[in-house]
């Protein structure tokens, strides 16, 4: 129906938007309305970004991590301080601490966690490579900042067991009352653990 | 922060997606992402209908609907019923009922409703160009398909006694229980409406 109402070209631009994370088909619809009322402020320099981001943009083949440039910015920047290598799950994952502003490390995106549910092996995430990395030398410390969800620590634990050998601080984030978290919404678990690590007031 | 650590293009990126409705900064990362990982099935394919949208879509010059061809689809359509004029706030309006394919007649997009309040009046809605059709005798009746809202009504009454001197049949959508719909959920107003227009089952 919406297909002859609407001209063929605004359909197909509605339903790719409905493949993004987060839109339905009602809010793709809204979406598109509100590009081609915007048309000269955001239509237009958003296929132009898209248009770039397509052709530009390349994962790092040294941390994993998505950029315009090879090895990323993250990777060439001489400022970083090359012992600490911060293990994360995914790029949202590296945005979310690079965001939060409070590292000066260097990264190294999995592509995911150990999931013998869904058929995810070592050999499907990026360990082999983090094994190449400890071989320079360099890195001390290995920050595990992966999610505190079961297969998260469970990638985690496999980690600690694979880089033992190399004699590397192997460190992992904190457990504890997230900022604002009202207590009677956080499980036993996390309670335990702030509990446990309580500090001096 | 970001910017620094993903490269201007993309960062320019996630900050135009997350000017879309329904989108906020987190999503827009994630869609970028999402984008980024689908590159030739979602990326490449977005960028070109975005630009295909963006150089063919009109606004239909004689009932506002969108479309690429000038009339629209639907005004151009010799199986339309030329007689039944239905009008709507937006072109998300026209589009929904389209989507239910239960009428056959031909819109009018008024491209919002009176609001004294946002300083919205009659000159601000394509009233004179609602007026305008009516000159040429064809539309015996005009369904005036506005939201349910204070301001939706507000403009039904005031286009009613615009159309008054015309002749035509002004009709209004039908108030009363929606389809699944819970009677716990609605307001009193629906309530009474769904009783006073009760039929026999």
């Amino acid at each position: 129906m919406a297909e002859r109402v609407a001209g063929p070209e605004i359909e197909r631009l509605v339903q790719l938007l409905a493949r993004l994370p987060g839109l339905g088909p009602r809010s793709a619809r809204r979406a598109v309305l509100h590009l081609i009322r915007k048309r000269e402020e955001l239509l237009a320099p958003l296929a132009d970004a898209m248009r770039v981001a397509q052709e530009r943009i390349v994962v790092c083949p040294v941390c994993g991590n998505i950029d315009t440039s090879d090895p990323c910015t993250i990777c060439r920047d001489p400022r970083r301080d090359p012992s600490i290598l911060v293990v994360v799950e995914t790029v949202s994952d590296l945005w979310a601490l690079e965001r939060a502003g409070l590292l000066n490390a260097r990264y190294h995106v999995l592509g995911g966690v150990l999931s013998p549910l869904d058929g995810v092996g070592p050999e499907d995430l990026a360990i082999p490579a983090l094994v190449e990395r400890l071989r320079g030398g360099e890195v001390r410390e290995i920050v595990l900042a992966v999610n505190a969800t079961v297969d998260g620590q469970t990638t985690a634990h496999y980690l600690a067991d694979v880089l033992f050998p190399f004699g590397v601080k192997v460190t992992r984030l904190a457990h504890g009352v997230p900022v604002g978290g009202e207590l009677d919404y956080l499980d036993e678990g996390t309670l335990a653990a702030a509990l446990e690590r309580r500090t001096v007031f």
